[in-house]
Parts: C-alpha cells; sequence; structure tokens
C-alpha cells in the first residue's frame, strides 16, 4: 500500500480525478489562526507534546505581517475547569489526556515566544476544532473575514478539525505548510494530504508570505 | 389591544387552538441552569441590574435539593477580553452593555449567595443564549440529562433564549416561575408567556420542588 | 402595567439607559430572508394561519428590489418527514401543530406571489430560528453577507428567533416593520420591541427600500 | 516512515503514551447512522464511488439487529438545490464533486439494498460530517441516545467527521470496522488508526453483533 501522504503524485490524480483537490485560492480579507501554540503542546517534556521550534518560528513571521498590516489574528488553546467536569464522561474516555487541561495552568498558556497582544483574543476550545463550542465563527462574521490561514498543532487533529469547520462555513481555509505541525510524522502527512485534497490550499509559507506582502492595506479592525 | 402576558386565559386559549402550549413534562434526569446571577445583573447600581433577591431565594431552594440528590447544576455568566473585540462589531452596537463584561470582573462574578461548588461547571457564555459559543450541549449529553430547569435572568434575553435552544434540541424545559426575573415587568410576563407556549413548562416552584423531592436517588455524576 | 410594545416612548428609554437599543445600521452586501410565506401560515383557515396579505406585498417590493440588484436572497420553509419522527418527542409535545408540517405538502409550499426563482435557495428548517439545523450560514458567508434582512412570519416565533441567531453571529439585522406578520397582535408588537432593543434594527419599509435604492452595483452572485 | 494505519501496534503505543486511544465502550441506548450510501458513492462507474458491496453486506446485518430491537436507525446522503447555489462558493472549489449532487438525482437516492423504512429519518446533509447544518443532534437526544454506531462512507471523510462530531458532544461512537468504507485504501487505514485514537472505538462487526444481541429489549421509540 502507498503511504498515504501530502505530495504523493499518483494519489493526488486519484483525488482530482473523484472531484477533490481544487484550490480554493485567497479572498479578500485573510486572519491567522494559531491553533494551540501553549506548553503542553510546545514542550518535549509533556504527555502530548514535541518539538515546535520550526512551527513557531514560521508563525513569528506570520505574525510580523498580519500584525504590521493590522489583519485579524486569533489564538487558541484549551482549558477546562478544574474539576474536569466539562471535559465530559465521553471525550476524556478517548483522549484522557484532555483531564490534564486545567484552565490557568502553564500547560495551557501560549508560548511568550508568540507574544500574544491584548487585542488578539484568546479562544478557550474544548474540543479539537477552533469552533466548536466557541465564539469564532462570530468573531470571524464581525471582522468581515473570508478567508483563514490556519497555523498551530497538531496538524492531524485541531488543525485538521479546524480547517473542515471553516470550509464548512465557506471560509477559504490557506495553510501554509511549515507553520502546522504534529508529534507523529506519519499522522502529520496524511493529515496535510486529505487537509490538501477537503478543506483548504496547503501552501508554502513563503508563498503566503508574498502574498500578503502584495495584499493592500486592508479596512480597519474593529475595536470598541 | 390585551396585555401580552402569561395567565391571559383568551390569549392561552388562542394559542392552544394553533397548536402551541402543550407540556412537554418531566423526562428522567433534570439538571438546573442558572444563568447569569452575577454582580451587573443582581445589584440595583447597575445599568443593567435590578432586584432579584426573590429569585435568588427561589435558586438557593433548587440549589439545596439538586445537591442533595447530586443532580447535574450548571451556572453561566457573561465574559470577554480586556479588548472587548471579541464582542464583536454588531453585537456590541445593538447591546453596548456587552462592553462592560470583562473577563475577571465583579460584575462577571457570580454572586456568593448561590455558593457555586467546585464541582458545578462556570460556563462563560458570550451571547444570550447558553447554547450559543459555549460546551453546555456536550455536557448536557455527558451527564445523560433530559430534562433542563432554567433559572436565573432575564427572562425576556438570556432565560428566554436558552429555553428555545434547549427544546430545539429535544430537551424537556421546565422553568419555575419564581426563579426567574426580569429588570422590565412587561417584558417578564410576555416572556413567560411566550416561553410556556412555544419553548417550555412555566410552573410554580413548589410543584417543581415537590416532584424532585418525589423523585428516586439518580445514577451517580460523571467525576474524573 | 405598560403594554409591553414598539414605539413605547417610555420602555424605549428604559431600555436605552439599560445598554440596550442601540442601531446596527446596514453593512455593505445585504441579503433578503423571507421567512416561512408558505401555506400553513397564510391561509386564513389553516391553524397556525393569519391574514399576512400586507405583509406578502411588502416582501414582493423588497423581492423586486433584491432581484433587480442581484442580490442574495433566501426563503425558508419547515418540513419533516411523513413519519414525523424527525420532530422530536419534547419539540412535538410543546408544539403539535409541527407534525402537520410533512415535506411535499401544500402546507409547507411557499405562496407563489412570491413566485421564488430556481436560484434562491429553499432552506427547509426543523425549528424557529433559520439557522438551528440549516446550512444558512455558510450560505450567507459565501455570499459575502454582512447584513441580513429579515422578513415573513411569525414576529414573535421564526422571525424573532431568526433575528437573534444572526446578530448572535454579528450579521446586522434589518427588520422591515411592513414586512413581518404574527397570528397575535399582542406577540407582534412585543416581539418588535425586543428585537429592535436586542437584535436587529426595525425600521419602516420605504427607509428600507430607499436605502437599497441608493445602493451602487453590487459584486455578483455566486452561481457556479 | 511507517504507513500510518490502523493495527500498527509501534503507533499505537506511541499514541497511547500520549493520552490517546482510549476505549468510550457501549452506553445504553445505541443507534445506528447509516451515512451516504447512495448511488454516487456506491456505483463504480462514478466520479466518488467505489465498490462498497461488503459494506453493504456488513451494514445490512446491523440494519436488522437495530430493526428486530426497534433501536433508533438514521440515514444520511447529501442533496443541494438544482441551482448549486447552496452549496457554496469556496465548498465547491475545493470538492467540486459536491455540485453533482443534485436533490432528487438518482446519486443521492439511498441503495435499495438497504431498504429504508418509512420511520427512518433520512437527513440530506451538506458537509462531510452528518451534523452539520442538520438536525441530528436534536434526534439523537430526542431518542435518548447515548452511543452512535457509524457506518458507511467514506472512512477518510465523511464517517471520519461524522465520528468527530459525535464524540465532541459526548455520544459513545463504535465503528464497526467492515461496516465502513473508502475508495481510497491508503486513506481507509489512515483514517481507520485516527478514529480509533481520537473519536471512536474501532470493533469487528461480529463483536458489534454480539453485544446487540446480548442487550435486553430496550425503550419504545418516539412515534408521533
Amino acid at each position: 500500500m502507498r503511504q498515504h501522504a501530502y505530495g504523493d503524485p499518483e494519489l493526488t490524480k486519484q483525488y482530482l480525478d473523484a472531484g477533490f483537490g481544487g484550490r480554493v485560492g485567497w479572498g479578500r480579507r485573510p486572519a491567522l489562526l494559531v491553533i494551540d501554540m501553549a506548553g503542553a503542546w510546545t514542550r518535549t517534556d509533556e504527555m502530548i507534546g514535541s518539538d515546535l521550534s520550526q512551527v513557531t518560528k514560521s508563525i513569528q513571521q506570520l505574525l510580523d505581517v498580519f500584525r504590521a498590516k493590522d489583519l485579524p489574528r486569533y489564538f487558541t488553546t484549551m482549558a477546562f475547569d478544574a474539576s474536569m467536569r466539562d471535559v465530559g464522561s465521553v471525550a476524556s474516555k478517548k483522549t484522557p489526556h484532555l483531564l490534564k487541561m486545567a484552565r490557568g495552568s502553564e500547560r495551557v498558556a501560549l508560548i511568550p515566544d508568540l507574544d500574544r497582544r491584548a487585542d488578539e483574543p484568546l479562544i478557550e476550545k474544548p474540543r479539537g476544532s477552533s469552533f466548536f463550542g466557541t465564539n469564532l465563527t462570530a468573531q470571524l462574521i464581525s471582522d468581515g473575514v473570508d478567508t483563514v490561514v490556519v497555523t498551530g498543532c497538531s496538524t492531524s487533529g485541531c488543525v485538521r478539525a479546524s480547517c473542515e469547520s471553516a470550509i464548512d462555513l465557506n471560509f477559504r481555509v490557506i495553510v501554509p505548510r511549515q507553520a502546522v505541525g504534529d508529534r507523529c510524522e506519519s499522522a502529520h502527512v496524511a493529515a496535510l494530504f486529505d487537509i490538501d485534497n477537503r478543506y483548504g490550499d496547503v501552501v508554502e509559507l513563503d508563498d503566503v508570505l508574498s502574498h500578503l506582502a502584495d495584499m493592500g492595506q486592508p479596512a480597519p479592525l474593529f475595536r470598541p
């Protein structure tokens, strides 16, 4: 059996022939979504952690541009009550690492490398998709966003799920390949393939940066 | 024109004839939902506040029973980032009081009278309905709930909206009349009428308490 | 007690002082939402029907303009399986008229007066809000909509619920007063008040028409 | 790199160590969800079709048991307006096969082999997840379901997405391995691995059948 992996030409052709893998392209107003770049995922001594230093650098480059243009940025993390009752009786069985994500703990604190600003919303999400059980859809509509640049971790979990939710809602989805990561390499390349064929365009970071550089000055952001 | 009010016999008959106003009754596993009993709503010197002392007492009675039987309880409040970007450009125009609901402030802290316990989830909701942009549906399913006893404030806003979301999902909705309140009396009685005819059974607090007293011991709550 | 009614100056002031009742105004790309203008609601011999001929005329005027500018239009109706299992055990108890809304029946067929075109989506909704259990959010985002003009029936049920869902998502909501109707007058004026203070701007039909007339030519609609 | 595949012992251990891959097990009231077993997916001359005859046989066995016990069954298919406006401008670009799924066409008609009964709801879904833009959550709650047995196609698309939505809501998810299929084998085994580690228990069909055989007689189904 072939490796299920992004970039495989034969698989790519098979999907194209079946009516998948089209390009969504860029809209007029992109936002940057930074998923779960917090302690539990970025420290290699953590149960679900792995080395995401290259992903971090890629996101820093994207943040620089989105901040310079004052285009919308959103961060997510996971967080539950100390009692963990809000994880739920079923989700906690399948993925017990959720029970370690206590609100206010270091595990769920964003890494300082990304230097989140006060006006960049931090969304606490209870599940993989950044849209499930959160206010993100309303924020994207508020900001007039039509394109979501999805970054962070993990490619095969929260990133993939967020891409699917976003395109389900007809947001264009762009995934800069170097700005997403996963603790498992085979899951990473399989998820990139599925994302590119079903949920969003996987593109090179440099191409994302140069597209953004070429954009005109956007409308001002909502700040009450 | 008639006052649009709960209890009006002529309006009630008109709605019954039109196929509204049936009774949903009790299921087997009720939960208590306590909506927005926090500073901003309960202090009379607050913009949106009013005297809810009788509502508080009613909720205390309900909490006593739900705690004694260890049936599920959930509390809600509203809370936004200090930047208020997550309120959104449109919602903040229509209801500018939202811009005062900063996470961590006294305005959104639950009143101590209700003595929330560590294992009673506190749900920060961004809108009227306790279900919009929150994890509440998943928590109700986790706890095997089929009936939601809705209490708190305001009857014509968050209470009504939460009742509608709950019955939309086929949860039975029970509203103990004395346990909900509103700063505006005409809105309160109009909302009670609409709730009773469209979204849930408005019943007397005593009847709720005696139904609960007659229930057998429920299955244990999920606590990880 | 005062009648809870749209236009009451004292109530309006009370709500304004409490941080409600702001104006959302128009965005750049409005859509027209026409709710439940089908047999069951428009025929006076139907259980939930009433005379909506003036509402129909108002909607016709709006459709003329939205069609001339090729701005997005969506229609809703309700519809369930003949078995009615999909209504659900609780919703069917509270509002038994739902059990009469069989897919394909005359009751749920749009009135011919509105002459729905083939490229105007018809959304079958299972509940009051046009957003619950439907694909409407994704369609609005697809069409780049930022403003929803809400029309049809009933003001206190599906119209109000749809307005709330729309502003929850940060869509601007405009309700042309003459283009919404309700079988119950006291419910109608109470709902208009609540909508205007919480969910959207209630405005005169003429003002809506003249705003639309003044708009430039919009971007072309998505048609695959 | 290892093949990302269900059953790989090393990957399984890696995920278990990271806090994934727990067992959710059975609850008390299972439902059967049969996803997209319609012409477009089951005919080998269709763009997205493949040979699903073994999957069909497995589902028939499951249907026999769920019908004999009168446990809830739901079918899904996809279906859009003839105009295809409701697909949306973005989803139609990424997955253009959606534009062939016209309501009422043979492509979206369920295969007769499964002999859907009049009281088994048919849910038309606009996206991969059976929960997105549909009434399924409300139907599951109506029927008191706590466990969803997910079957049909495609494993890496609609099946995986539906499993994720279900466990997000704290429904227990069981996937009988022989009752799900995919046109792409590498996608199938990768998705089974991810489902088993993140979203639901992948189990052998025989084990599902024998668990169901051992269940007592369930409470009667809601039929209005």
